[in-house]
């Protein structure tokens, strides 16, 4: 199966990072995590982006706040598809962090999430492999039945 | 090949979704079209999308404005990835239909592009696809490659 | 007296529409309170709505965060008016779901209130059923009566 | 039946309002349209608001732009629902009147609809009135099935 | 002397606005303070307003938030001027009151201070009674001068 | 009687402040109109506003654009009320002129106006000098007076 | 002299940059432009920043818009000082290109101007320059000087 | 050498500016500190800045809240360069102050860094100043390595 790249452009970013790791193990998906910043360390990321699909990557996920350069960096690197997790790092609340992820140029797609949405950048990578895996397809199948019904439960558990 | 499906919430904005099936259709992706509305048609929306995968259908890209909840509605429904254009079409900007695409809650992922970005759509929903098809994969580089060269050349002819 | 129905879409948002359902309450009003999420129970959340005149709602009341798609979601499926009571659950303060909840396209309204305005929802959904109910409509004068009483109250009292 | 009221700020609003009075008039829902200005007839403001219910009003529907306290106004002296509009008509792109409309304090609700949402509002008025008017409830049914043809019709057409 | 009205929308903006009361006293301009509501107490925030002149007063200044039309609502029945300061009390930092304050319809002006900015509106107010009063205006002088020694007092025992 | 200072901070902002001083001309308030920058004349700004009160001004008016500085220099070298239009000259639409007009620092306040309200200004700043001006208030009932009639005469003629 | 660089992200940016470059010619400034690409043309991007100070190059200046990362990748790989102007290209009005380009992470600055500020580009990098250059410095104030009196004049002739 | 001035506009910036104090120092650039406000000490401001250059100064750091008036005050006064720090002061998360320091008028840049990024105004300022100083250009391109050698060490050690 293709490795999912996590860069995260801070290690104190790891704790907002965890769950897309965590949901990423939950799926079995290989996963292979780097710090790597746009501007600290631009010469390893352009590596690691020109490189990550022969080296067995099938999706890069880019987590970076403030002037979030880091999955637009990565993006014009590689023609896999690149994930951008917005993270709220700055005193404008992650806003600067989605439009610097968001607002790419024609050419050069970032596929973004919500501010601080690290799991559901997992699960888009898991929909993305899923597309030529029918185990992981199933499991994602499982995942929004098991979620449909934990609502349901807390529904009726509802004290109000 | 698995088809993509380009769904817009209002045949008014198809011009702005026709850079996006241009996209598509220069890789020969197979692509299909409708205008389904998340309020106006649900029914059909939901029916599509819960069908999607059975009917050959890889990805799906919506395009919406202000309230923009179509690609959500659609996510809700598939296990497919979802790619949410935000469509400029209210007094606001666009960035009503930016946040309320990419600001999805946990478990619903959806692929957000920039406002009105319908041709990185067409690119992400390729590279995507891409991931089990090396023509396909081929037919990026090149065309990274070409987007180089052309700027590339219009630096070398710059009149300033 | 037709019921007014709260649909939240996660039960963490409980405590924020508890002063929705206790207004509701205090002015006898029936209400049946629900956890449904446009994206997580969408059948559920439809079903719901389709079937919600039927049994004897005459208003739905749908709180929900980041991109608040519920109470639009809700709104598509009947012609009973919905009130949206945007939630602040993201790193952007509830402009997400503000926008997401009022920005609807033509056809279909969302009466909205202020983000995290559940106690206002209530006094919407009461004004709405006192137009056929002369009980409902002294008791919200009386509400009204008191609030200011209260207000001058405190005018007189105050210390400066 | 109950008459709806359609306050504007200024007369120069009427364009904008227009297809809120067009709506109402195709319901067949009797309407009566004033130019009010919450700052500069006050007294009148005021005086409308508190005599809407015994001069057989249902709905109030105010329309005002930049800071729009019109609806709050009305909403202040009655205890019928009040609908705003948020009219774009400044630099701020409506965004001032959005908030001025809809960040109401507990107490008095207004019900908000979309930046320049006309329509809308006339249809949420309905939604209202229909609660004890068959008639009404049955025309807004017809109105949505025609809505949901007229898109299925117009995606059936789309050249793409 | 003319007098100052302080006006707060509710008592829980007391300790917001406590610093422009001070400020007031500070300068021995005599200060009436009131809790009055534009939503929940219209009819005594226009009579407050309308008498205000005929009662003695000079300036009246308004503190509130969210949607903050009290400024405005006083502004409408007099013709002194009337200071308004945006208090911070919702989920958007207060930019909702500042629009709502500022945002005035040509005709009805409202001075609008910085957010929370509770002292200026005192100095606001007594620059403007200082027109037509030199002691008042040689306290301002004397102010100023003490704000810039203490500055500079500051400025030489800064420890860097 | 007092003169008004109307200060812009470029001649291109001349036809946003006109309808100021047609407004204070209107009410044969004695009005001296300069171009004065914060940034590119600030010695002449500091020199005009330091000798306002002794030159006969009784109110100072800024316009400026952008960052705009210019109302809180002036503000910064005199104890006479400053009023500040923000005036709508980039790509902002003006929120970045309100915003550095109307966030001023304790101890210095700008009496702010709506972005491009420069009618306001001219009526804030007579409504000042009729604190001590019996004629000036007279005049500014009457113009009151006015606009109340107006707007009822619009809505007696509205035809819709 | 030192060489100044003035790099675009596309060729359609030229228009605004031009006032940049001529700025930099008016003075004497030895200027090279290219247009290079963040995105689309990495490499180059990256060739350029890192042998510029080798190559004679004093300052770079870098224009963009959107998700604009071209100033703070060129940061990334020299540590001559970057100058941005973050370009009015999309749908919010520069405020992407604004937050993309100024709120850089520590260690790597990006001197930010005002949107579309190009002009300010050259005139800021000209003051680096001029640190070592007294010629530079003394055009510097030769031109200061020139604004000014331009102002004056402009003051004096104005009719109003 | 020449000297760097630090100017923040009240004392309690100190903690947000002592970064930039630090990063000077470790640098060895003789710095000087003051504390002078726009508003409070117009004077001392801009007879401060006026003599910047003959005084030994390169480079003037102005770091300032709210509107932040103070960078663009002192670039007003002199031809060096001017560095701003928007320091986030306010309900407005510093947004107010951002765009206030760097929407500057053309003729008079103010060289903006990231909301707070008081660092990072030191490097920029060391940058300006290593253009005619070796050592200081040396400093940097080991201050530069090291950082990304501290990533990349983070990068090998993370545990995930």
């Amino acid at each position: 199966m293709k490795k999912v790249a996590v860069i995260m452009g801070s290690d104190s970013d790891l704790p907002k990072v965890k769950p897309c790791i965590d949901k990423l193990r939950e799926f079995d998906v290989p996963v292979e995590v780097h710090v790597y910043s746009a501007h600290r360390t631009p010469h390893q990321a352009h590596e690691f982006s020109k490189n990550a699909k022969d080296n067995g990557f099938g999706v890069i996920i880019a987590a970076a706040g403030k002037a979030a350069h880091l999955a637009g960096v990565l993006a014009a690197n590689t023609t896999l598809p690149v994930i951008g997790i917005p993270v709220k790092a700055s005193a404008l609340e992650g806003i600067d962090a989605l439009l610097s992820t968001v607002q790419m140029p024609a050419g050069i797609p970032v596929a973004t999430v919500a501010i601080d949405g690290a799991a559901n950048a997992a699960i888009l990578a898991i929909q993305m492999l899923a597309l030529s895996d029918d185990t992981l397809s199933e499991k994602l199948a499982k995942m929004r039945a098991k979620m449909t019904e934990e609502i349901l439960e807390k529904d009726k558990k509802l004290e109000y």
